[in-house]
């Protein structure tokens, strides 16, 4: 019998899902591995590796497949169907996008990247400025494209291919939800958090030792290590595929949490790659759920978890048998208070939990102007300095720490920043529906035990795969719509309570 | 102005380039970094990325482009008729191989390769013989559609994909010149060394000092550590393209010099990856000229110059620097006569310079009779331990270190073979003209200058890439055809004479 169109499309797909683990492992050892010199080479094998992915999306074959699938519909089960839609979605995305305007992109951002290091290095907007304004008209004319065939708002069309399912009028109806009481909320902690300042921890801890301890942390979550790796690289990543997972993180000596929080971080989306559907796994229908999503799986691990008391008393005994330590700034109350300190600060990647929504609104602010042409590139800086100003009472010391900090624009990934403030929404929404549903969590992850807490991920979140569009699958999760309550709820209670 | 032919031809096999160079990186990643329970995913990926570069290849494109390039050949430069001439060749082997044969071919030797292992682990030739059998006929088909399209044998053919231009007539009739010679030869050395054995070498020498040591050769042979990595694996190989070399090799802690013999066969080899012409970095011409010749250079750094006094006299003072050793044990002297040590066994990747090619010749007239038919592979291994026997007086105590000891049949490799013992002959016929360019080419390699050495070989042999055939390139580069003469010169000097 001869392969019916839909699994002919599988076939393609899974052609594709190859490719796509192939260049993630090249992504990896770029980050890892490879030479300094051989840069240049490896471009070489991502552009070849992407465009052959834009080539089979884009197909005639392909589309024509689609059509007589559809067809066919009616022989099909429910997650078949749910994979012909996400083949759809990325065929629709990859066919509205010429590859004169991808390869004009990656070229463009290619040399954007690097003038944009060199500008952060000498703190100087000006040598950036020419190059993201090209980028910012390639990816209004991306937008554009996205905008028409989609039926989406430019922008929102942008946001969709990071995080499928989300809107700007929903990301504002968040935001216009924390932004009241934000403000207070910080002042309050800082203020509270002033009373009972932690212990300094001092002294450093040597990458071996930090390793060893991530390492039997990993093992207790569940990381398979005869399917994944853990290795060092200058950010925290995960590459890979399902069965082959490499989560990276960064070794600061004089910081021995750094190390950690960023492996809890990057597990956390780990163990969501490798608790997609098996039977799926080389299928659209069988990836994660977009950015949002993973970003909540890492929150969720790192922050509510990772940076919480019953995970502290879990990791005390932990750090005696790993680094050595004892004393009184080793105490389970004193890393509690360091892990959950709250300050205002310039930099995104070192804000704490409460302040970090805040640098997400000013990004999101400012993009969506940069893309409607109401913010002019050279007015960046500015704008950037009074928006930071208004919203967190300080200015930037220099671009650098400015609106250089982050490589997102560089690389034209406008419409990215929204899906890290929605990871955390619907981190602490999950957080209040697992807690309901296990209501001994903290005592079993005091005790060292995750199964409970990754299998509830893992039956709610990680198993559905892209079966589901994103807000159904947090409503199936957690009984209702994403709102910021449940962020609100967890956010007051962890930094507005009174002693530990 | 558009593209002509010629060069969208160029454009093809930069791709082609780029699959095989991200192909290439998945091996060395499976070799040295994967997970052991990634192997199926990895699987995928490569299958994925060769049946990529098979479709590429039989494109109806390509093969028009290639009419219509072959056209317009007058106006052509030579180095683009030679890189016409490659992409035929490339072109026309993939054309005669359907893809069901490929496929098929595949199957079977993922399968024959795991039975391969489980019967050599428990010397059983009977588990392996019905694989082996699968893969014969197949290799026969293979051979068949290969030899008609080509125009050549069906061996030769086989030979003709690892080292092109070379056929059955020319190796036996080097085979020929040295068989008589060669039971004298070695006889009167073991004899000879016999007189004076070396003091053995004992105590144990940790990886990281054998590495240290191995990155100090390595640097001074010009190894640029800048675009490529040393690492560890099972077996030492050299993986990744011009711009990117990955060396492993393997640390045997009581055996101090098996790292770094490694490391020189296979920076052999990626010198010649990293001395290929820049400018057709990414096309057919630009590609080294096949396994004899690569063997060549791997032989010549291992064998020729790395097992020789001049090399030793360099050696001495790093042994003390990275290992701390001392003693007679490690006198110049006493390690030439360890690494020149003959001795007849049974193993071929044990075997020493002399004794090597015996099992060859032997490898070589077995797989000519499997595939011609006259050797039933139920009767592989009796013919195996008769041929030793017959050849170097010696049968194997078992399968497992008689007939099961390679992988190259199991894999389908029928034809690789021969190219071990060519490269011998190459390295020999090269060292001899070098030394009429470089007479004082012993004190440099004694003195630690390796550039007068590196830079012969890069004129004559690497930068030549695939721009001439295998014997021009030889015949340019010394002078004369390829012969015995060469080799049988070097080994009756360097064993048959009397002290040091």
């Amino acid at each position: 019998m001869s392969a019916s169109p839909y699994q002919q499309l599988e076939q393609e797909f899974r052609r594709l899902h190859a490719f796509r683990g192939a260049a993630s492992l090249l992504r990896w050892d770029a980050a890892v591995m490879m030479p300094r010199g051989s840069a240049s080479v490896r471009g070489e094998q991502l552009a070849a590796l992407d465009s052959e992915c834009h080539t089979l999306l884009t197909s005639p074959r392909v589309s024509r497949l689609l059509e007589r699938a559809q067809a066919g519909a009616s022989q099909l089960e429910d997650w078949q169907l749910a994979n012909l839609r996400e083949m759809r979605r990325e065929r629709d995305r990859a066919i509205a996008t010429p590859v004169a305007l991808v390869t004009r992109l990656a070229r463009a951002t290619a040399v954007a990247e690097v003038r944009w290091l060199e500008a952060k290095q000498e703190s100087n907007f000006a040598l950036f400025a020419p190059h993201l304004e090209e980028v910012v008209a390639l990816t209004r004319d991306k937008a554009g494209v996205l905008s028409q065939a989609l039926g989406l708002e430019p922008y929102d069309a942008l946001i969709d291919g990071f995080s499928p399912g989300f809107r700007t009028a929903e990301i504002d109806r968040l935001f216009r939800a924390v932004s009241p009481r934000l403000p207070g909320l910080i002042r309050d902690a800082i203020e509270l958090q002033a009373k009972r300042p932690p212990l300094p921890i001092a002294g450093k801890v040597s990458s071996s030792k930090q390793r060893s301890l991530g390492v039997e942390v990993m093992r207790a979550l569940g990381f398979p290590f005869d399917r994944g790796r853990l290795d060092e690289s200058d950010h925290p990543q995960t590459e890979g595929v399902s069965g082959d997972v490499r989560v990276t993180t960064r070794w600061v000596p004089q910081e021995p949490f750094t190390g950690l929080m960023g492996i809890l971080h990057e597990t956390g989306q780990a163990l969501y790659d490798l608790g997609l559907p098996e039977a799926w796994r080389d299928q659209p229908v069988g990836s994660d759920r977009g950015m949002a999503l993973e970003e909540s799986q890492s929150l969720l691990l790192e922050m509510i978890i990772g940076r919480s008391r019953p995970f502290l008393r879990y990791l005390r005994p932990l750090l005696e048998k790993h680094f050595g330590v004892t004393g009184a700034e080793w105490d389970i109350e004193n890393l509690y208070r360091t892990l959950a300190h709250v300050r205002r600060g310039a930099v995104r990647v070192d804000a704490d939990e409460l302040t970090y929504p805040v640098h997400i609104m000013l990004r999101f602010d400012l993009e969506k102007h940069i893309l409607n042409g109401t913010l002019p590139v050279r007015d960046v800086p500015a704008a950037w300095s009074e928006g930071l100003e208004a919203r967190l009472g300080l200015r930037p010391a220099s671009d650098a720490e400015g609106c250089l900090q982050d490589v997102h624009w560089a690389v034209g990934n406008f419409g990215y920043f929204p899906s890290y403030a929605l990871g955390g929404f619907i981190a602490a929404q999950l957080n209040e529906a697992m807690r309901n549903d296990l209501p001994d969590l903290d005592d079993q992850i005091a005790a060292g035990r995750f199964a409970g807490l990754i299998g509830w991920l893992r039956e709610n979140v990680h198993s559905v795969g892209a079966s589901l569009g994103s807000q159904e699958l947090i409503k199936n999760a957690t009984g209702r719509t994403l709102s910021a309550s449940p962020w609100l709820r967890y956010a007051e209670s962890k930094y507005l309570e009174d002693g530990g």
